[in-house]
């Protein structure tokens, strides 16, 4: 069954803030890759198997844009949505929520592409495809 | 004397890698953050002053776009550049080279906000201003 | 009630690994930073609560043994048993173990003192010697 | 020619830090490799190659006592020496001082197995035994 989207909690430890007394900006995108390792978990396929099986998926761009500082022991809600889809490339959503605040913390976005354990860009496999896609 | 560019060099650390035996893609904001910081000092004035003064610089939008992966024990240089000022924001743009590999590693941008203790958007001090104009 | 044990439960994200195919082992020190955190919710009052309150927790000594690798994606059961209390300091011991492939990862301990915002040993506060003593 | 000590100097970016505005207590294990990188490669071949040759040195035990804190912008001395070897195993001694504030910040050691791609111990080869023996 495709999934398309997900979300998940995270409570913001201590050695995630700086001397801001706010989350790091380079925490972001972490919180990023946790999200985005549960949806391909709930697609049916862990990350983990898809590396098992030949293909990576590094990072080619990410962004963030920080909208309300994320504050220590904050319970995150992360979530990722599948964006566009190209060839041998994926882009993929967040949005990073505090819902006890009522307060969105910060949104952005990762474009990841295909490759083989040599590097090659090479087309995702058809598991993959059908399991992100709605 | 204005300051418009800084580079530094920055030997990549075990800890930095991860298991696709790369630099992990969230370290690179870390390297941003050093060299802006040396682009400050440079310029006559630390940020850490800068803090001490009442100011505070939170980014406000950081992206980057991973060209070739940085490798375990690469001295890269960190270029660090002015980009374009706003009222109350500046931007920053950053190269990451290896010499060694003579590879491009990444290309970024962050946009910071100038703001007082309370997160409030306040001017640019002048000194400020003058030091990284050129 | 008093709390003097708890477990958290945690999945290795790609970012805490390095490329020797395991978990960094500077992480394993945010891993015990986690579950503590938990045990000081779970006793009624939490650590962001008890530093509003003007008390601090620096750690003096921490320390751990790597008894087997921690494997991206495991699931890690991590618990936080309250250790030996002295009169401004406390100790907790730590053990990460991984149900899924019955593997004792780590153990470990740390030291944390009671100061005040000056930095400054003070007594612990009786809520909280009261909460964490069984 | 052997070497038996080594020091490096680590400029504290903001990152490092956490919201009691000092250096967050995990980041001093990084420290820890930096210079024990820097060890390696005086002594005639670095830690990059060592793998490359087909040896690894996992982290068995680490530990730090930490006596002041260190802060943003700190320029650390940090300093690696050779402590005691056992067949398999070799452990390093670190000190981390702040010259400016004249200030011992901490000290530690961590304990390293020499162990093949399998991950079975094995003795260390003569020519990294030979270039860290005084």
């Amino acid at each position: 069954m495709a999934v398309t989207t997900i979300d998940i909690e995270h409570r913001v430890s201590y050695g995630e803030t700086d001397m801001m007394q706010v989350v790091y900006y380079g925490e972001y995108f972490h919180y990023f890759e946790r999200v985005r390792n549960e949806l391909f978990r709930s697609s049916g396929r862990t990350y983990k198997e898809f590396e098992e099986l030949g293909y990576f998926l590094p990072v080619r761009h990410a962004d963030c844009r920080y909208r309300s500082p994320a504050l220590y022991d904050d319970l995150l809600t992360i979530t990722c949505t599948v964006g566009t889809w190209k060839k041998a490339s994926i882009s993929f959503d967040y949005t990073i929520y505090c819902k006890e605040r009522d307060c969105l913390i910060a949104t952005g976005t990762t474009e990841l592409v295909c490759v083989n354990k040599d590097g090659r860009p090479i087309a995702f496999p058809t598991f993959f495809t059908d399991a992100l896609t709605s």
